[in-house]
């Protein structure tokens, strides 16, 4: 355990090399995954100019903001979110790309919030956006980004949902029951709250839009064949993809920001017994917003954090598994010990030959004992141990897991090291 | 050129994803280079208590501080290096790691500093340190690290230069001239000015200590043999590796910084036409200031910056051409090309099928021209066009770059593509 009295501020995280190896582990599935679809990675500045939030919440910011004012009396806020980020540099930068853009992000982002499990104050987020397409076809491209992440993760239909829904649904049902235009955006912040306010809070809420509860239980329920003809666009080209599993309608999802324009969904654990681990949807008019309407795009995007998905693949075996195949402590190829000090310049000459060839090499830095160098050899997670003495060019090839030994020299060391990192 | 209406605060940069390759090609060197020398990754928090830094530095704060107040009345700083994180974190958790620790970090540091070229606000250091080992074994991993990184960019020694220096002999040097123990601190702020300052300017400060400019030269110009044992020992280790040819010693080098207590280093451009590539040395004694006593672990590292090292590499033919090489667009392998749209399921199925295989794949998210197909398929740099027609299961497998187009069957794609893809 860490010593406590040198903590980070709280809600903030260390990653010593241990904490680390799972935060890289994350990254390098996100990467690999975005990848695969052909998104190309871009990043913004941590810190922004807090007009840009209030731009593009349309005037409402966040309360839990690290907002500041810089040496240059500048009003500055710790990047909440990627997404405003997002409109500013593809609005800057947009004729330069073929359209529509496929753009990923991996970093932190930071809120003053409550730490407590799931809920950080520096957090990492994984962003993934299509720039340019109103079509279905993006929106499907997005959702199964999301479903082969998660599947790359470990994890199964039986683990998670995608829960998808239209806010167009909830606009021509507002429309339909008479629900004043300017009140909208209040009725859509009642169904948001739908599944975890008390049924009679709910009620009184809906008392002021004439509308009962029970009907819209059963709407959501039962929710009409055809009632969204976006989700049953994605439904099929889902279908066509073989990920038809993953996904369900589910109308109760509206996500809180008023800039969402169309399709909506979250990904939440089977059992629901944590926070959305993934959420997104399409924002067409946010690009317009942010540029003052000097670049239109539609857009479609999801944002997926490291604590939530961090909690769920503790708690799914195979993904467990995968986890801990990917955590070995594995830093280096070979460790070098030394067994004659007269041969220490022979060591690190083929240090460097090894090195230069690409093989991961650690090797004593001060005199120390065989036994002792060979304990941290074991400890490091090297794959070989190399004993060099008094007889090199001979040396001993150890292989650390099998307990093999085998002499040899440095070139044959060379043929048999660089045929495994190839492999590597 | 990207539209200045949208750009970030002025010292911050935007990485759209033609920015973003550098600073991915910037990374992967650092990283290669440091697993090969069995350095394992870390990260620390973003923000810290300024009290960390009050303490690093004995009191005195640098004045370029990204420092406010957060919501819980905290004093904070964005981090503007790593070590003193680095001192707390190693302090934490020091017992659950073989010793010595070999740490790297890649990440942003902040100061508020006037904009200029290879001076940003934010900016991201390659940071790499060895704790709890004081032999000089331990200085020389560390410059061969330093070195083998300006090696792996593509630069000769005809291109840089490591600057050592040895701040014991200044302390020795201060001794037998009388300098009081007192005013060794200022003395040694004086060397570091001695190449920026006039002579005159130079010489008034010295008067101050009874000591003479020309002697000072003639010092540092012709160091007596034997005068610093800590180089010495460095310089026979870095003759073992066969990499003497990249450093020198030069007493000029002092590092401002006051924690610095030994061995300390600069690498430059051979012209010096730009600040220091990187920079770093000993600081034995700041993992127990910072832990209050508790935990004592001799230390070194170095830091390298990544706005001096790109200009470094414009500016060197070999350089530049390894790192174009790493920049050409290849967002994907494969572009689906659809030329019949009736066909779009079966080209998502398939798209599917070589995702799974790990395959990078683009497609059409909407209908298309063939030709706008194509030109996107040439924007992003797919290696391959994936022609898809009325004859499907039949398709046309063209490569962008040689004009060459066969006919074959997915399974026949998948064989030609996944042995493309091994050997990537």
């Amino acid at each position: 355990m860490p010593d406590a009295r040198f903590s980070p501020l709280p809600g903030f995280r260390d990653f010593a090399p241990q904490e680390y190896a799972l935060r890289a582990y994350l990254f390098s599935v996100w990467r690999r995954v975005a990848q695969r679809y052909g998104f190309a990675e871009w990043e913004a500045p941590t810190l922004e100019s807090t007009e840009l939030y209030l731009k593009k919440s349309g005037g409402e910011l966040p309360t839990q903001l690290f907002r500041f004012q810089d040496q240059g009396e500048r009003d500055v806020t710790l990047r909440p979110e990627l997404t405003a980020s997002l409109g500013r540099i593809a609005a800057a930068c947009q004729r330069e790309y073929a359209k529509p853009l496929k753009w990923f992000e991996i970093g932190s982002c930071f809120r003053y919030e409550k730490p407590q499990k799931g809920r950080l104050r520096e957090f990492v987020q994984f962003n993934a956006d299509i720039l340019g397409e109103a079509s279905e076809g993006a929106d499907a491209e997005l959702l199964a980004l999301a479903i082969d992440c998660m599947r790359e993760f470990g994890f199964t239909a039986q683990d998670f949902v995608v829960r998808v829904s239209d806010r167009e649904v909830w606009l021509r049902y507002a429309a339909e029951h008479g629900v004043p235009e300017e009140r909208v955006g209040d009725f859509l912040a009642v169904i948001d709250k739908f599944e975890r306010d008390r049924p009679e809070y709910c009620q009184e809420k809906l008392d002021a839009f004439g509308l009962r509860r029970e009907d819209l239980v059963a709407f959501i329920q039962n929710p009409p064949a055809g009632c969204s003809a976006h989700f049953d666009r994605v439904y099929e080209e889902l279908c066509a993809r073989g990920l038809e599993d993953y996904v369900q309608l589910d109308l109760s999802v509206v996500r809180g920001l008023a800039y969402y324009t169309g399709l909506v969904f979250e990904i939440f654990d089977k059992g629901h017994t944590l926070r959305a681990v993934a959420g997104g949807g399409r924002y067409d008019g946010l690009v317009g917003t942010l540029s003052g309407g000097a670049v239109d795009m539609p857009a479609t995007g999801f944002a997926m954090g490291d604590a939530v998905i961090a909690h769920l693949i503790e708690a799914c075996p195979a993904a467990r598994a995968l986890r801990d195949a990917a955590l070995r402590p594995h830093s280096c190829d070979v460790c070098l010990v030394l067994a004659a000090p007269e041969m220490r310049p022979q060591m690190l000459a083929l240090a460097s030959v090894l090195r230069d060839a690409g093989v991961r090499v650690d090797l004593p830095l001060a005199p120390a004992k065989m036994g002792n160098q060979l304990k941290r050899a074991e400890k490091i997670g090297a794959t070989y141990a190399v004993i060099i003495g008094a007889e090199y060019p001979e040396v001993e090839l150890k292989n650390l897991a099998t307990r093999e030994s085998a002499h040899t020299t440095p070139d044959g060391l060379m043929t048999e090291l660089l045929g495994e990192a190839d492999e590597a």
